[in-house]
């Protein structure tokens, strides 16, 4: 793949995903600001199809598990393949398997990856995948949450989006990065819009007050509220 | 909307997404299970653009942050005439907000709205929606994982996704749902298949054993050295 600079002079973010169903992108990374960034080369997107890489006249590429149990396991040797043929041309990217079992993805994670030069992701599907590949091809496993999907496109989808629009360019504004949830360890504060009344819904009144420092120090106050009562597991951390 | 029972005898789980992206969907839903599932009817899939329901002649749905800011937010009366009408047809089904301020989304959560009718979900872009409209019409804040998104489309199939393949009939194999991440509290326990070596590396005896009874017990016991590696925050939960 050529790596065509951007018209900042920058090289392309590079996104490299591993997936037995490339058909699914860009799909939803295909739309509105990030895809549009996508269009003009602010990030980039290769898709290798691991049944590529499959085994015999049927190109297998899972097995059952040794042990036994339910369901089918993606073969090392089959994921090394594709890996080492994805690493001939993104040799410098990190290589993250998305899984439950991983590092929980964080904003500021999404922010390192994103400064960095790309990601590749590998997108499992049935049970999981062989462990001696984890260990064999150094691959960090990242989770997007406590839950299980049917399959990783999605999350590399999620991990995808969440590094792709903190790429300078791709948004509008860049100044409505700053005051997002976890930015600075908090969840956002309230938003209002017009109408000033809704419904007998009145709009906070120091909104409406045009004192800039007084609008901060509430915004502040409720943002610390809103943290307090709903994630106090995020301040605890610090 | 009319509801067809599925084969099961069932009525489809039902999911409502309002979004000002409807051509995503089903996107990566529309694939593989979750989307041989959809085209059986074990679920199915309402959209629901909410520029329909905006203002003038531009169909506005957004406008400037009352106190100022970056960014647009979400208008409380387009989301709520949008919402409104979607419960003419679905007045039964909780109604979710996919953002980053919401309650994380677990296991467990998926477990119980899969078990449910379906879910409607409000997927916003921009700076956000207007407080307003989520007090007024209960709205349940939901969240993926502690990061931002450059919208909730993503977010909405991370949950549907992790909700449609615990529909009974959805998956192959029930069985191999007992023993993934987070059904027990754990994460899952390293799979293996052929070969038997690869790259130097042998599968654990045990696996090899044939003696299930400690088999299993190598799987608990690898599961719950994982778990207390990676989260120990899981564990204390109890």
């Amino acid at each position: 793949m050529a790596h065509i600079p951007t018209a900042t002079g920058r090289l392309p973010w590079r996104a490299s995903v591993l997936t037995l169903f490339p058909e699914m992108f860009p799909g939803p990374l295909g739309v509105s600001l990030v895809g549009q960034a996508l269009e003009v080369g602010l990030w980039s997107l290769a898709l290798h199809q691991i049944r590529d890489f499959g085994l015999g006249r049927h190109r297998a590429v899972d097995d059952t598990p040794a042990g036994g149990g339910a369901g089918m396991v993606m073969r090392a040797d089959v994921l090394a393949a594709a890996i080492d043929h994805a690493r001939g041309t993104d040799a410098d990217l990190p290589l993250l398997y998305m899984s439950p079992r991983g590092t929980p993805l964080t904003q500021a994670r999404a922010r390192a990856l994103s400064t960095g030069p790309g990601v590749m992701i590998l997108a499992g599907r049935f049970e999981g995948i062989d462990e001696r590949l984890i260990e064999a091809r150094g691959v960090e496993e990242v989770s997007i949450g406590d839950y299980v999907l049917s399959g990783g496109e999605l999350a590399a989808m999620v991990l995808i989006d969440a590094c792709v629009r903190l790429i300078p360019g791709v948004l509008g504004a860049e100044a409505s990065l700053a005051d997002e949830s976890f930015e600075d360890g908090l969840l956002e504060y309230p938003q209002y819009t017009k109408p000033r009344e809704w419904e007998n819904r009145p709009t906070p009144e120091v909104l409406m007050s045009g004192d800039h420092k007084k609008i901060a120090a509430w915004r502040r106050a409720e943002a610390e509220r809103l943290t307090r009562e709903r994630r106090p597991d995020l301040l605890s951390e610090d």
